[in-house]
């Protein structure tokens, strides 16, 4: 009975939000929304600098804008982390077309990205197309089937999955795993259905990888209505298929992570990571992907600072280099942390758009999780309803094997039009709503303004 | 003890969802995300048709599609219901303009809308301005600074409210009565800033009325960049402004709402209402507002139907015409059913854009919460998580006049965009994303087949 009871008065400890901390976050959402600096800044992000891919020059600038940045804001300990990252890049040429063997047609001219990481075609690569819908397809094809042809991977996402997550998921190995699978078969290249959700002309890129002994082939995604007409002329009959790309990697580049915190007054050696990635794609702004994080993070450290909040840990924001294409920022940063003897206790990112906020995802431990819904009472007014488990992110992962047991905070905002730009010509400034972005901001600062004082 | 038992088990009942609702609201979003209807026929009516003002001919082609594809849809009861309404135009000279007294300065042409209903200015208006921050600045103004001018009413929407409606809500008076409380001051006209949350060159129309006794003046809506610079230009010194419109006020035309029906199985006549207003401002192309609406529960029946579910009782679609001036389609409607001896024992409306759904709202008796608040973890994982008390609709409203004590559903999508688009010629298709609008139909639809059982 006693036990219950001490159980109960922790809880309700726990659960308290008082009525000081609704006002801090009433003042949290006026800076935002009234005085918020967020959607200029993404502005100057994507348009006065543009798409970041790592080892671009791009990349550097973001590098430099970003240290500018957190200075100009008078955050403590700014500082570059210097790291090494792969350097890939499209060339200037990129064309394909298919053609309807023995008819009558015109050339079908198609809307395509070399996949990140792709070699090139070496001139131009003529072959016929073999059609498979899954990865799994593929694998149980013959030999004799797939030598010498292009494989087309072509399996829509999933419309009918609420969380569109979950249907990027279900289609992620045609693209990782797809220029693999073909070669293995003798394949001379991989084309894959684009891994977006719209049925529309923009073709999104991405990651994939080779592995070592198998050989190497190009690897590019179709826009989804090339993607429908190949499958349409395919179902007719042969199609032979032309594509040039002279895409190449690089060697390794020297980048940066850019940080900056406010220390902590209680424990300053305790550290509250907050983050999202500065790389991105090389098409469109990268202005969801990850633009918006980036801009999330450094714009609710820029509120709580200016609102002359005093945190009890030191919260650091990080902006990552590498998401896209090896996670090399992430990785580094964790081991660095590691090797400095420092005490990571939690960490959050935002990696999902800069879209209406919707709530937060646990990533650790069980016993955070009532921690995480006791933020709901005070967040539910603020149109946040989502406090439960999930995933933190890509950039924050590698925290968890140096510091078993971390918790790992997602930011999660709504998912339904997250497909129609990731990694798309589509990612620009424009898609971005400004108040949509403003409040993305507005919760993060929130949730870490409760988090120092519940930890 | 035995009447809080039976309460228990009939509280049970009540929020019973069984694994049959679960799978029949899983075929509902799989039929609208899959095999859907509504962008489409939202495409058909914004496009082939556009914006449809109450006495247009647009708004009579409207009616005409919206009968010919509930017939196509084979719903029972498809009926055209002859209504009263005001007939509006805007004329086609709408121009206007500001220079700074004494000051060689460039003339400042600006982006206006007059607003619905006003007069015209017959010929060429010229004046000097003065502005006022809110309508009760007017309201206290003498008589003496105002009379032979124009008023300007620079209230902006307050971008802190996180419900954008609160924030519609605190500036509308300025809009439907600044024509009457200038005029009462003996001002020449009122433009107002436009009730929209950007800053940005485009006007938002609306409605305003006159008063008996009261001389008309005309009345417009500026551009937020607009009535920032003209704010700017009046803190500099005198301003004198030109106004030119030819909009004016027509005979009353005739109209229809259109509904049709599936009949209930157990209870024929007993029915449920779900709708929205067909017409809309004759700027943009009425996408949000609130062709999403109407396509909304067109899209529900049309996918009860596909799957061949039988209500309980009966569910009729009503396409109101004249929500935006007048609501005599709202109000006709409700006398109709009254005089045919019906009864209504719900009704739904979705007049809040095609954005992600949230949830539902309810205006009625306290005992219709929970049933709402029933409905929640079945629709939770759909990303669903307002059911509370709120607002039904301006069309459904005169319905509670007629059958006191019946509850009003408001669908709730996200609100954040809406104020971006609403009454403006930005409220196009293209503003509309397709997998939202699918969303907010299978929504109603699977809060339909919930009310429907459970009620």
């Amino acid at each position: 009975m006693k036990y219950t009871g001490i159980l109960f008065v922790f809880s309700f400890l726990l659960t308290q939000i008082s009525a000081q901390d609704s006002l801090w976050i009433r003042r949290i959402y006026d800076e935002a929304l009234l005085r918020g600096h967020a959607h200029e800044n993404l502005r100057q992000l994507c348009k006065d600098i543009g798409p970041r891919l790592s080892g671009s020059a791009q990349a550097q600038m973001a590098v430099d804008w970003s240290y500018e940045k957190m200075n100009s804001y008078h955050f403590d300990a700014v500082k570059k982390q210097e790291i090494t990252v792969p350097h890939w890049e499209r060339g200037t040429t990129e064309s394909a077309w298919y053609k309807s063997i023995n008819k009558y047609e015109p050339v079908h001219k198609l809307h395509l990205l070399a996949l990140g990481g792709s070699i090139g075609t070496n001139g131009l690569l003529e072959a016929e197309v073999i059609e498979f819908k899954t990865l799994t397809d593929l694998k149980n094809a013959k030999r004799k089937d797939v030598e010498g042809k292009i494989v087309f991977l072509n399996q829509p996402m999933d419309a009918a999955q609420i969380q569109t997550f979950k249907a990027y998921g279900a289609c992620y190995a045609i693209r990782g795993n797809g220029a693999v699978e073909a070669s293995k078969l003798g394949a001379k290249a991989v084309v894959i259905r684009s891994l977006g959700l719209p049925i529309d002309a923009h073709p999104h890129t991405g990651s994939m990888h080779y592995e070592k002994d198998i050989p190497k082939i190009p690897a590019a995604a179709l826009a989804t209505t090339d993607a429908d007409a190949l499958s349409a002329a395919l179902q007719a009959g042969k199609v032979h298929f032309y594509l040039e790309m002279d895409c190449r990697e690089f060697p390794d580049a020297t980048s940066h992570n850019v940080m900056a915190e406010l220390k902590g007054s209680k424990f300053p050696d305790q550290i509250i990571t907050i983050g999202g990635h500065l790389d991105s794609w090389d098409t469109g702004e990268g202005a969801h992907d990850d633009g918006a994080g980036v801009i999330h993070c450094l714009e609710a450290l820029r509120i709580l600072n200016e609102l002359g909040w005093q945190p009890t840990h030191t919260i650091r924001v990080v902006f990552f280099m590498n998401e896209e294409n090896g996670n090399q920022g992430g990785k580094q940063y964790a081991t660095w942390c590691l090797a400095n003897g420092e005490k990571q206790i939690a960490a959050l990112e935002s990696d999902r758009g800069g879209f209406a906020p919707r709530g937060f995802g646990l990533d650790g431990p069980d016993q955070y999780l009532s921690l995480l819904q006791s933020f709901e009472p005070v967040l539910r007014s603020y149109d946040l309803h989502v406090f439960e488990k999930g995933y933190g992110g890509v950039d924050i992962g590698p925290l968890k094997d140096v510091y078993p047991g971390i918790p790992l905070f997602g930011f999660v905002p709504d998912s339904q039009r997250y497909f129609d730009y990731h990694h798309a010509p589509s990612d620009v400034f424009e898609s971005v709503n400004k108040r949509e972005l403003e409040l993305g901001a507005a919760a993060i600062a929130s949730f870490v303004y409760l988090l120092d004082q519940k930890l």
